[in-house]
């Protein structure tokens, strides 16, 4: 496995790869891998010929009071991990390589980044999508993977790849949880043991929503009702939303229909974490 | 030389083309083509092995006043003009596969794209980006070819390269004029006989700024002014700016300095009708 920061070696290298006619994977990661980012891997490394996972905490998608400074950092483990899935390239350029001082280009999504995330993250998406593109036009992948953790986000790259034609299929993994139902996060390191034991009440809510969406009559607006008065009633969380929405405009659902995804966002102490679960009305 | 107004269809055809190991050029137009655009291709044809010109008048790069309605257009006379410039194939795509209904992306360039011909066309770079990354990743080229005449545009083009590391090579071609100086334009077709006469005080004018910088001590807003007052001075023609700016940055330059360049934008009689030339302070 090859661990590169220069982004025209990087592309010299898969488009040798390329050239032996295999299909080039892409895993785009800001690193402190988990299980989740493993996933994502192992099914590139089963899917894709030669496999780039990339490594950057990319400033761009960082509000100016979020955690970017002590967003963790953990690169040698994080190449272990890669190496043990099957990764074949990382990929970490230093941020002086991805962004000029003269920099002025974005990529923006519109609708679809504006709400949830969107909303309580200005800017956020603006940063996600053009470090994608960039990843994109860079490595120049057939098929690249994101986790269903991040719902809003892998829609974003969906409609960003459709509307601007690039030639990448998307793919979306399934959430991998913690025993207790945590969804993993780079960010679970933060929480403290009482935190850690709150946060287990997320997934409980999703499961909530789920049963309430296949056994009751609820509407949609009633079931998200119960799910933020569940986690309210959690001391420690502060809820930001907590949503049943269409699974593919992520329109607020007012009437039981499908596709559908309960989405929600809360602030464990000072730690911001998401889930969602895709909802199956009957 | 194929036409072809499939983008699957197109792709497939240069992927098979590079598969062959030969460059990749592409020349995107509007269409009515003039000599402006047979020199780009013959430059690209010299340069690269399998040349795609594009033909689309593209809605999201005019204004709800501009002529997106009745720029003209010719495809026939296109089609014959690609043919004898040696283009390998023509790509004519309607607006409904370029633009779905729920499309929702747009690439913008910041700065560069917000003075000049950005400040009258308010929206009209955002179109042009947007437009020339889908063309890049439908055609994927090498090289790509754009007229020097739209200055700000190429510009903006190359910043945009740099920005989002697309993976290819932008070439500005000399502008081509008419015998009297005229810069060939599309528009020049909606020019009466009078104004036709009229518009090449453009030409003058740019002679005018280049014998200044050239031979004067003058400063360049100093030089701006007679630009001004030389073109006021035709019956006819309304200027909307002549300026002289840095080259790069089309900062406007206070200061004789290189590299310059200098831009005018007019209206003769309704046709809008823009120009440049390239300065030499000694």
């Amino acid at each position: 496995m090859i661990v590169e920061s220069s982004l025209t070696e990087t592309r010299r290298i898969v488009r040798a790869a390329r050239g032996r006619g295999v299909l080039i994977g892409c895993i785009p990661t800001m690193g402190a891998l988990h299980q989740g980012h493993v996933s994502l891997i192992e099914v590139a490394q089963w899917e894709c010929g030669f496999n780039v996972a990339t490594i950057f905490v990319n400033p761009t998608q960082f509000g100016p009071h979020e955690d970017f400074t002590r967003y963790p950092r953990t690169l040698d483990a994080d190449v272990e991990m890669c190496r043990a899935a099957g990764a074949d390239l990382i990929f970490t350029p230093p941020v002086s390589a991805m962004y000029a001082e003269s920099a002025q280009t974005i990529v923006r999504v519109g609708g679809l980044a504006e709400v949830l995330e969107g909303s309580h993250r200005p800017g956020h998406f603006d940063g996600v999508s053009t470090v994608v593109a960039k990843f994109f036009h860079i490595i120049e992948p057939d098929r690249a993977y994101f986790g269903q953790k991040d719902f809003q986000q892998q829609l974003i790259i969906r409609q960003m790849v459709a509307d601007l034609d690039l030639p990448v299929e998307i793919m979306t993994c399934p959430i991998i949880r913690e025993a207790d139902g945590l969804a993993m996060s780079s960010r679970n390191r933060y929480l403290s043991v009482a935190e850690r034991q709150q946060a287990s009440q997320l997934f409980q809510t999703l499961l909530l929503a789920e049963k309430l969406a296949a056994e009751s009559t609820l509407t949609p607006p009633e079931i998200s009702r119960q799910m933020a008065d569940h986690l309210s009633s959690v001391a420690g969380i502060e809820v930001q939303y907590a949503v049943i929405a269409d699974a593919v405009t992520l329109k607020l659902l007012q009437h039981r229909s499908n596709p559908a995804v309960a989405l929600l966002a809360v602030k464990v102490g000072s730690t911001r974490l998401i889930d969602n679960q895709i909802l199956r009305f009957r």
